[in-house]
């Protein structure tokens, strides 16, 4: 069926009874390439019903806004990307999030979680702005309940003809925390599924007044969940409420959002409690690791920064009672699983609240606590001014841990990790490290211990393995009497592709940066006139590390050249990160060509 | 009596019966003082009760945090600076702001809103950690209750310790908005008052039995508000709730605070109800004017930037209706207050909420309708990811006008609008334009619309009344034919002052940089070797203009010598700005010492 189904229009055309079909269709579609592919699997899986639903009900110009985004792929599917999903997340194919530039009917590019209902509501202010009549919804997790912008674009939202859907299924990436989730559904799909199904099974077996009965109470609780139901949360912000509906029941889906999009005028939540992970059984049973997969054949089982991080606090938690721990729903991804398991009372998930995770760390520094906050690089940016002006103003010793940093692959632009040390450079009182290897990671996060100031340490998924030492300045790896050229590396990926360019060309030193912040005078001082300086790293030249240098010569070494190499000023789409590598010159080949260049022409 | 309150021991000495007097002294002398030195004079006039109640109840020991922290005035009167606030807002003197380095019973600094919850529960949490038992209170605006930050922190407040006193005077710096906001208090201080105090006097009149039912009924009331209120909206968060109470009756505060203080284990919210401004009658009256009031001799009257802005937005919004404006509860600060009476279906006020205004932006960019973001640059630095990741990611024309960039004199550190080239510089499609008059002002808001990108406009208070035009680039305003070096200048303050230098020395040139990016290629390329270029920018250096400038010249102009001048990697204290241009070497003399020197090493 799913075959058929070549536009939306197509679609419209199944009666409503096709329709759970079509689900299943779409779902072993789902299974099959995403296991392939690599990607998010068990949010997709989740909300295959409502998408269709959705697009079943909606006309194709009304705008959906799919929060974080994760959960687009059967969107993409019924929009005319199916027939190109098995590119999923390559270089050229289909983006794993929405993305307006593939396509126009992904109405607002998402990945950071929290900005659909803010982007929904300027959607329906420019709609009623233009005299146009469009119908706006935002789909919205319930991870995203514990942002901060869901509730400012909340209680912002009063009177504006939009409508939210609530896809309730427990789960941010991890587990869901806060007062206002947990009060937020009092039904949970597992019990209410038994329970609905178990009264069919009954009714349907009574001859001939059964099936009339079913259907009649199916008609009243549907008319019910329409007209009655309130929710404390919602009727803060003024908002109607339906729910709580079940979700992966693509009939009764379609019922009440024909009823919605005809009916109602006034700002409306449709709570659904959905399953992440339906129809997959591993997913369902473990939604957390089958939150994102891996491409098939990818390196799995090698050592992780993420293990270093967690052994590492772990260690140094059991030494010292004052050290805590803080994640934004991600306690797995960033390692932290074996802290909280540990220490339970030292570890704080404050749900997706990046803003609040510093704040809170700038509290519990300032009450004597030793506090390290483990965010995504990406997700980071967030929490820019309260790195600024919570921790860094009173100078406190709060370290954080940055994962993703540099280039992050697949998840593509609203994931890179690119902006970091541009953004932490600026801030006064912050040191910045930036380890290349599992060893210094591990002793830079123990050396942060003893600095009265905030630290970053920055560093990508991946590190390199080789035994190095984090002494507080810049490693000579490959030291030359008279360089012609030094490379300064920031990063793992920098520091081995330098070492391979000094082994093809002579001549060449090779400095592992390993403090961008600051920068290592001693030996910025010690260059020689005729020695070319080349930076690299894995960030947006603008305010980066490169800058940094090229000032610092300009004014205590001037007459040394220096060029800067780096991400110049773009945002880089999904690939591997050796294909993003090369399209940034950053690779082995274009960093060999580009040397050979320089020293051609000194 | 306030000068014999030397300590919190002396104000301890004292009755519940004296307090009122002693909140009458505090008054006067607040009028007196911030008349004279400037200052948040609205906001201090409202809390006089709570922070006598506040100290008089709790113990030195125990940590007081104020959110936004322009209400601790009083707080600073009684904890030992009161002999020395004369000085407020001065070099050298009394912060206008909790500052932890000029008193330690200042428990955590704050300037910007929302982040005394979270900044709390995280000193309640350390506390907790390290087995100690001091009380944690957070003192926060209503008007912070529309900030995200604020709503993350109360979602993981569960089971703490700690109090919250919600001081509820129905105002965010301007006008409260949101619905939460509106739901929140039913009672309004004005209503409350009156009836109240007719009650009162109505029985006193009775003789003999009175007075007893009077105190009876006064029991019976403390009791409820104690045991019995609850509160929809804290309830999701699972706190305890009493209110609402008299915020300006001190007899009534020590009587609340004293049974919380000494009864309650679980996390409270204590709502009163002030009146801002109170004790004068200018101030009651209008307490938006009242917020933030000049020095006494300052200039006034002048033009200033927000007008220009609201001038061109007017105008330009009467042609266009497409045209929408956003501020973040600041709509007369920014000069929105004009635009908002003319066009207020065009009009936004989304609260103490500069994300959301910034993603709502998005929305409304990608819905086809134009917005103006009006937001101080202090704050903006809230929304870098919304920036980043909502806007330029999908490069939306949506036009930031910042307001308060560069130094910001009295406000200081937590003020400053120093950072913002750098956090705007490293973001991907992103124009950055910096009007040094309010003739290009005006043009460039004009220009805008005409951009296909997010365009960022950076200014101060107050601008050159200068005639010139903006044309998309530099400025080449003292033209040389031969410059031994050349100035390019960022900004009002840093034009003009190297304009005079060029008029002191001979053989300078003075550019004056319109757009800080793109950077004018056209101009740095014609730029001879034996030029030396200085960039003037009132910017941390990091990631700022002059780097962009260095980066540029070493890779497309190499040999031309290059010297970066702006703030050095530091946070600026509390001023006047002419102070601050002193401290951090960017006023005549310094510059012109500056200059002499680099011309005389040539």
């Amino acid at each position: 069926m799913l075959e058929q189904i070549k536009t939306i229009q197509d679609l419209k055309k199944l009666t409503v009874r096709e329709l759970p079909e079509l689900c299943a269709e779409i779902r072993q579609m789902l299974i099959s390439n995403v296991l392939e592919s690599g990607g998010h699997l068990a949010s997709n899986l989740g909300v295959v019903e409502l998408t269709v639903a959705l697009h079943y009900v909606f006309d194709e110009r009304d705008r959906i806004v799919w929060d974080v985004g994760h959960q687009s792929y059967v969107h993409k599917i019924l929009t005319s990307r199916g027939e190109n999903f098995s590119s999923l997340r390559s270089k050229d194919g289909v983006s794993g999030f929405p993305d307006c530039e593939e396509d126009g009917r992904d109405s607002f590019n998402t990945g950071h979680a929290g900005t659909a209902i803010s982007a929904a509501l300027g959607l329906a202010k420019a709609r009623d702005t233009l005299h146009d009549d469009y119908k706006v919804i935002a789909v919205v997790g319930d991870g995203s309940m514990t942002c901060g912008l869901t509730y400012e674009a909340l209680n912002n939202v009063k009177d504006t003809n939009m409508l939210i859907v609530l896809n309730d299924n427990n789960m941010s990436i991890g587990k869901n925390v806060g007062s206002a989730t947990l009060n937020m559904s009092k039904l949970r799909v597992g019990k209410y599924d038994r329970n609905k199904e178990r009264l069919k099974r009954f009714l349907l077996k009574i001859p001939l007044l059964g099936k009339p009965t079913y259907k009649f109470l199916r008609w009243c609780k549907r008319r019910a969940k329409l007209g009655y139901p309130r929710n404390s949360y919602f009727d803060n912000f003024d908002l109607k409420y339906v729910g709580i509906i079940d979700g992966n029941e693509v009939k009764d889906l379609v019922y009440y959002l024909t009823r919605i999009k005809n009916n109602v005028t006034k700002p409306t939540v449709l709570q659904i409690v959905t399953k992440k992970g339906k129809g997959y059984e591993p997913a369902e049973a473990d939604p957390e690791t089958y939150h994102s997969v891996n491409r098939k054949g990818a390196e799995v089982g090698a050592l992780e920064s993420s293990v270093v991080v967690g052994d590492t606090l772990c260690k140094i938690a059991s030494e010292r009672e004052d050290v805590v721990a803080i994640c934004a729903a991600m306690a797995k991804a960033t390692g932290l699983a074996a802290f909280q398991n540990q220490f339970p009372d030292r570890f704080y998930d404050v749900g997706i609240a990046e803003e609040h995770a510093v704040t809170f760390a700038a509290g519990l520094a300032k009450g004597g606590a030793r506090p390290f906050v483990a965010i995504y690089s990406s997700f980071l940016q967030r929490s820019y001014d309260q790195i600024l002006h919570d921790v860094a103003l009173q100078n406190l010793p709060v370290t954080f841990l940055i994962d993703r940093a540099g280039f992050v692959g697949e998840d593509g632009k609203t994931h890179q990790g690119l902006f970091d040390l541009s953004y932490l450079s600026q801030i006064p009182n912050l040191k910045i490290w930036t380890p290349s290897t599992y060893s210094e990671l591990s002793q830079m996060i123990q050396s942060s211990l003893h600095e009265n100031c905030p630290v970053a340490i920055r560093y990508p998924k991946r590190l390199s393995s080789d035994k190095r030492d984090f002494v507080g300045r810049w490693n000579v790896l490959s030291p030359c009497d008279n360089p012609r050229l030094t490379l300064l590396a920031v990063g793992a990926n920098q520091t081995n592709t330098a070492l391979r360019i000094a082994e093809a060309v002579p001549s060449v030193e090779v400095v592992e940066v390993t403090t961008v912040k600051p920068l290592d005078a001693n030996y910025l001082n010690s260059i020689k006139t005729n020695t070319q300086i080349v930076t690299l790293e894995e960030n947006v030249l603008q305010g980066g590390f490169g800058q940094s240098v090229a000032e610092y010569i300009a004014k205590n070494n001037s007459g040394v050249p220096v060029i800067n190499l780096g991400v110049n000023d773009t945002f880089v789409k999904h690939a591997t990160v050796e294909e993003q590598l090369i399209a940034n010159g950053l690779d082995f080949d274009s960093l060999l060509k580009t040397v050979t260049e320089i020293l051609s022409n000194c």
